[in-house]
C-alpha cells in the first residue's frame, strides 16, 4: 500500500465508523441490532431478546498494576461489562472470560484474579461459561463478554429519546476520575521515593473503590421494573456523562440542557477534587468510568422516581439537535463539548 | 501470599481445572453447558440451543506478523471460532472483534485486517455485531467471541461417544503445523541475510494456506444433516488429532484404536515434511491447527459416510478407558501421548 495514514490523525470514533461501514449490512433475521449501542440485540426465537457486550482490558492502557489490587480487577472487568447490559435495561446470565498473562504471574496471581472475577459473577449472578487462556509477550489482557436478556417491550436503546424527556442519572459522578489521579499521584511520590509508603487516608477510600472496583447498577434496572418504569433511552457512564448525554442526543436527534447544580457529586469528591486542584464538575462532565446509568423518561413518568434516593434529575431533551447546554443557577448557558476518549 | 507457584509447573490445562473449580455451579436455568466443550450451550427458551464460543490471539504467541498478512489474519481470528461452532454441529450467526493495537498500525494496515474479517463474515454467513477497540503498549490482540445456534436433537458433545463408535476426521491433517515450520525456516533464513527474499515455491502454497488461512468446516455440518446423520461426539482439531481424540475418550470414558495408514494427510504434506526432515504422522498427531472436524458415529451409520471424499474413518473406540492406540499394517500397537500444547 502506498497511502499511509496514523491512528493518531483518525481517532478512535472515525477508525470504527470507518470499519463498521464495511458491516453495515447484518444477514440474519436474528441479529436485531448490531453495532451502534451498549450490546448487540439478538431475537433468539425466545420470549425475551438476547443481549451481547465485549470489552477487553489491557495492562498499562486500563490499569495499572502498580496500584490496581488483581482481585478489584478481575471485579472489575466483569462489572463493566454487566453495566453495558443493564444500560439496555437488561438482566445479566452468562460470561466468558479470556485472559493473556506472562510468566512474571505466578498461579496465586491468577487465582486472586479469578476471585474477583467469582466475586462478581456472584454479585450480579452471572455463569462463567468459558474463555481462553493464553501466554502474553508482554502485559495481562483480559477480554470479557457477557450475555444478558431483556423482554422485548423493555429494551432501552440509545436512539429512543424525545424533546422534553427528563434527563436522569443514577448515583454521583466524577468520583471513579478523582479516584485515578489521586492513586497516579501516590505512584509518582513512591517512584520518586520508594522508602516513602503510599498513604491515603481512609476518609478518600471512597473514590478509590469507585475507580478500582466500581459497581455495575444492575439494582436500578430491577428498581425500574418495580416502579414500573421503563426509560426512553439509557447508555452508561463508561467515557464521562458529557460524552454519554452527547450519545444520546446525537442517536435520538434532540439537544439537551443540564444544570450544573443538580450534577450528583459525591462530599468526599469535592473533598478529593478541591486537594488535587481539580474541578469537581469537570471531573463529573469528562472524567468517565462512574459505571452509572444515563437515562431519559418521558416527563409524565418522572412523578415515579421523584423520590428515588440515587436517581437525580439534571435536566431535559429539547428539539435542538447538536445544542447541549449547561446552565447555571445565575441563568448562563454554555456548549458542552464532550472530551471524548482518546484511544491512540 | 507467602507461596509463589510458577505457572510453567503447572501447565495449562491443570491451570484451568484450578480455576473452573471455584466456577462448577452454574446458577441460570439457562446454562445448559458452561466450560468443559467446544463452545457453551445455552437455552435461550426459543427453539434452537445457542452456542457461544471465545478465542484470544495475540501477537509473538499465536501469529508472527513477519509472515502472516493481515488479511489472512482477519479471517483466521474468526474461523477458529467459527470452527468451534461447527464442532457443536451448530450453525455460526454472529461475532463480535475486539482489537487492541499499537500506533506502529496504519489506517490501512486496520482496514486490510478487517478486510479480512470481512471476507470471513462473508465466508461464513455471519454478522459482525459488535466489539471494542483499543491501544495497546505492546502487540496486536485480536478477541473474537462467536455466537451460533443448534437443533437441541442435533448438539453433539465431547462426551458421548461410545465404545465401538466409528472415528472420523475431516479432510487431511498436518499441513497447518508443516506451514508454520516452512514459514519459521525461510524467517530464519531472511533474518540471517536480508538480502535473500524467502521463497517458497508454488507447489508447497498448499500447506502456507492452511497454517495463514485456515478454513472452519462448516461446509461438513451442512452435509452431515443432508445424509441425516448426527455425529456421536465430536471436537474440532486445533490442538493435534492425538490430543483431540483424548478428550473425546477422557469425557466419554472410552479407549480408541486408531489406524495409521488411514491418517489422512495431504501429498504436499508428505513433499514438504520430507524437505523439512519431520514426519508426516508426527504433524498430523501433534501439529494442530489444522481446524478440521473429529467425529465418531455410531457403527449403523456409517453406512451413510462411507463414499463422502472429505471423509475418513480412521479407527474406532472401545470400552478400555485410557487405552488410545496407534496401529499399524503390520498389526503393532502402540500407546499415543497427547503432547498437549504449552501454554506458558
Amino acid at each position: 500500500m502506498n497511502t499511509r495514514t496514523e491512528l493518531e490523525s483518525v481517532g478512535e470514533i472515525a477508525l470504527i465508523q470507518r470499519i463498521s461501514q464495511g458491516f453495515a449490512a447484518t444477514s440474519h433475521a436474528e441479529t436485531v441490532r448490531g453495532i451502534g449501542d451498549d450490546a448487540a440485540v439478538i431475537d433468539t426465537g425466545g420470549p425475551d431478546y438476547g443481549l451481547i457486550s465485549t470489552d477487553m482490558l489491557l495492562e498499562g492502557v486500563h490499569f495499572d498494576l502498580a496500584y490496581s489490587p488483581l482481585k478489584h480487577l478481575g471485579f472489575k472487568a466483569v462489572a463493566v461489562n454487566v453495566s453495558d447490559i443493564a444500560a439496555m435495561n437488561g438482566t445479566p446470565l452468562q460470561i466468558t472470560v479470556s485472559i493473556a498473562l506472562s510468566n512474571r504471574f505466578s498461579v496465586e496471581a491468577v487465582e486472586e484474579l479469578y476471585s474477583g472475577i467469582k466475586a462478581a459473577c456472584e454479585a450480579y449472578r452471572v455463569d462463567l461459561i468459558g474463555g481462553d487462556t493464553t501466554s502474553s509477550r508482554s502485559g495481562l489482557v483480559i477480554s470479557v463478554t457477557v450475555f444478558g436478556k431483556v423482554a422485548k417491550d423493555k429494551i432501552t436503546y440509545r436512539n429512543t429519546a424525545k424533546p422534553n424527556d427528563v434527563v436522569c442519572v443514577t448515583g454521583d459522578l466524577g468520583a471513579a476520575f478523582l479516584g485515578l489521579q489521586l492513586l497516579e499521584r501516590e505512584k509518582q511520590v513512591y517512584m520518586a521515593n520508594p522508602n516513602m509508603q503510599p498513604e491515603i487516608s481512609e476518609d478518600k477510600s471512597y473514590v478509590l473503590e469507585r475507580q478500582l472496583r466500581p459497581s455495575a447498577r444492575t439494582d436500578i434496572v430491577y428498581e425500574l421494573q418495580d416502579l414500573g418504569v421503563v426509560p426512553a433511552a439509557m447508555i452508561d457512564v463508561s467515557d464521562g456523562l458529557a460524552s454519554e448525554l452527547m450519545h444520546i442526543c446525537t442517536q435520538s436527534g434532540t439537544g439537551a440542557v443540564i444544570f450544573d447544580e443538580n450534577i450528583p457529586i459525591d462530599d468526599v469528591s469535592y473533598l478529593v477534587a478541591t486537594e488535587l486542584n481539580l474541578s469537581p464538575l469537570t471531573a463529573a462532565l469528562n472524567g468517565g468510568e462512574d459505571y452509572e446509568l444515563l437515562f431519559t423518561i418521558r416527563p409524565h413518568e418522572f412523578e415515579k422516581l421523584k423520590n428515588h434516593a440515587r436517581i437525580t434529575p439534571i435536566g431535559y431533551l429539547t428539539d435542538k439537535p447538536d445544542s447541549i447546554l449547561l446552565g447555571t443557577k445565575a441563568g448562563q448557558y454554555t456548549p458542552i463539548k464532550a472530551q471524548g476518549w482518546k484511544h491512540f
